[in-house]
């Protein structure tokens, strides 16, 4: 049996990769007093009169809404709410082992952004953190902006910035083994969906400068074709030399490709056309954009992939349950940008000078000591961007 | 200290009163492949065939959501979502521990019924059962039944069932101890309420036949005062002799009083007015309608109240564990009428014909084996009424 055969006969037997467990004693007329009636009015009364208690007197301080509207689950496309639980609890399972982060997983029976949004704010005050989780772009977008902006506690939509945290993770380390700096490179990122638009935003603010765009119909250029609004936006921090024509086109001489778009679009031929030292990160799932070996053949000095079958796993568990983790413990009220690049920082730094090498160019998944840095990093960044209500 | 003050520094130090545990291995490059990708797009596409195998292949067959507005918190009122945080999340911790359910407070930001049923069946998917929590009435009634409509799974309101279930089995055993007929015996309620309500309709449908509600202002009578439509239709069953004037009045020859009502509103008096035998269950929290001792002076025989400082408590936790475990055990589509009664004969059958006195006509709170009696009860109830998907 294939991964997939034996995990549908696990889940069966799982019956769930989650619970929830008491932690207070309720074995006698005394402990309920204090845990339920009549004691807790008390632990009411304070919080009534000042809510943020609500994050020192219950769970709530540790605990994250991990929410989907199961439109963009894995590589399955809409498989709606119910379907999209298997997933959703996977990641509440290693939110806690990863990151001792209680989660919890709630499928949304809606595809509305405004009532996505809605229903996350009615909820919030029952959790520490908002996860959002396999939504469709570009309904995304707006669904995480409004959430940012509306709630008081951190919104951080997985798809997005996980994968753009460890992909930068991933070019720090390729960078410091290759030699080459942030500020020169050429990147060629193909797919500007939500992923391929958070890693470029996430690797300008990072510091590197020169990025193309390119999905489907070709490069994203300024002013070019009939361009979304997000790739309005998008065309006018990226493709400074106004480059047009059709991904292999702009493949010639890059430093780095970074795929998250689909299947076999890349050729050798492609990949034989990049710089010298070529970066290559194809992440299109379950199949990518050129097999790992082929790549290699062609050229290729580093390659990075989105499965577990292979070296250089670009992998979003290594950052969501240490994220959370450093943003809970310090009370942080969002997710900016520093701290995501702290925590890519962080990630990068597991792999010590020595162990680097174009096969080991990130930790490995359930590595726990990865976690906790990026936790302390994560931490850290949002004390020094003033986001932090605890020190 | 007292309990509340002692329960406000539990509250601090426990920091949460339950929690979310990882089932499954996640320490391995196969276990990650066998709990998230790739291997988990398999049951994601199994339920995506079969939503039913949502209660198969994720924890959904065993989770409730505890769902409050914060509007009718304890004795407390209006006391807002996160303030009722401390009660929701000792009710989940209650869940676990004496029905092995995996509970999750959500507490939602809003009073608007509308919002809280289209917010409610937002989530529902990721739910094997709803339990409402301290919603004010008369919004609680029509939440509930719309819930329960249009939800396919257990829908209960703690306030209004739960209550009515203890009370029913409080009053099954005291009938058998003081040897009086449910069809002849006199009750008289007071507080027409949630509770209130529940509680008469439940006896009504266990048997009881003569049954006279009052309030604050009064009796209600059939065709009487300017009725709301809720005490319109409870007054077309009950009082049919269509007593009129205040509790004073109908209390004189009763054999059962039942106060869900306001501190200090039954005097001795109006006790040693009632039947021989009387039974007189006094629930208003913290302050009941007439002390224990004075209503014992007053000549009562059965004392019961919703204290857990004497004997005989009154306590809605002997209901919602065992009802949510058995109702979940054979998945059942809803809690009907049948699955109460049960739930209340199952309390009720607890205590033994030896141990059966006036201090002592309920389990208590803790008694691990009557909160197994009420899932047995109810899981049965729900075969034999046709409610059960599984058998």
């Amino acid at each position: 049996m294939n991964y997939r055969e034996r995990s549908l006969v696990k889940h069966a037997e799982w019956k769930g990769k989650i619970e929830t467990v008491c932690r207070v004693p309720t074995d006698s007329r005394e402990a309920l007093s204090l845990a339920y009636t009549p004691g807790v009015a008390e632990p009411c009364l304070a919080i009534q009169a000042d809510p943020e208690k609500s994050f020192e007197l219950t769970r709530r301080w540790n605990t994250v809404a991990v929410i989907t509207d199961g439109t963009a689950v894995l590589g399955l496309g809409d498989i709606g709410p119910e379907a999209g639980m298997p997933v959703m609890e996977g990641k509440c399972a290693l939110f806690k082992a990863y990151g001792d982060v209680d989660a919890i997983p709630i499928c949304l029976k809606t595809k509305d952004p405004d009532e996505i949004v809605r229903t996350v704010k009615l909820i919030s005050g029952s959790f520490g953190g908002i996860n959002l989780e396999d939504i469709s772009a570009p309904r995304c977008f707006e669904i995480e902006t409004r959430l940012k902006n509306e709630l008081g506690i951190p919104v951080f939509h997985d798809d997005q910035h996980g994968t753009a945290v460890v992909m930068t993770a991933a070019l720090i380390n390729s960078l410091k083994l290759i030699g080459k700096d942030k500020s020169v490179i050429k990147v060629v990122i193909n797919g500007a969906g939500a992923a391929g638009i958070a890693i470029c935003k996430m690797l300008l603010s990072y510091g590197v400068k020169d990025i193309v765009m390119a999905d489907k119909f070709g490069v994203i250029c300024e002013g070019d074709r009939a361009l979304n609004p997000t790739h309005a936006e998008i065309s006018e921090v990226t493709n400074r030399k106004h480059l047009r024509g059709m991904l292999k086109d702009v493949m010639k001489g890059a430093d780095v490709f970074i795929g998250v778009s689909a299947p076999n679009c890349v050729t050798k031929d492609m990949v034989a056309s990049m710089a010298d030292k070529a970066t290559v990160f194809t992440c299109a799932n379950p199949v990518p954009e050129i097999a790992r070996a082929d790549a290699l053949e062609a050229g290729a000095y580093i390659v990075g992939t989105g499965s577990s079958e292979y070296p250089n796993q670009i992998n979003n568990v290594l950052v969501f349950p240490g994220l959370f983790r450093g943003a809970l413990d310090v009370r942080a009220k969002t997710v900016n940008r520093e701290m995501m690049i702290a925590a890519a920082e962080g990630i990068a730094s597991c792999v010590s000078d020595a162990e680097l090498n174009a096969d080991r160019i990130l930790p490995l998944a359930y590595d726990k000591n990865a976690h906790s840095r990026v936790a302390q990093a994560v931490a850290d960044a949002a004390k020094r961007t003033g986001v932090a209500k605890l020190f």
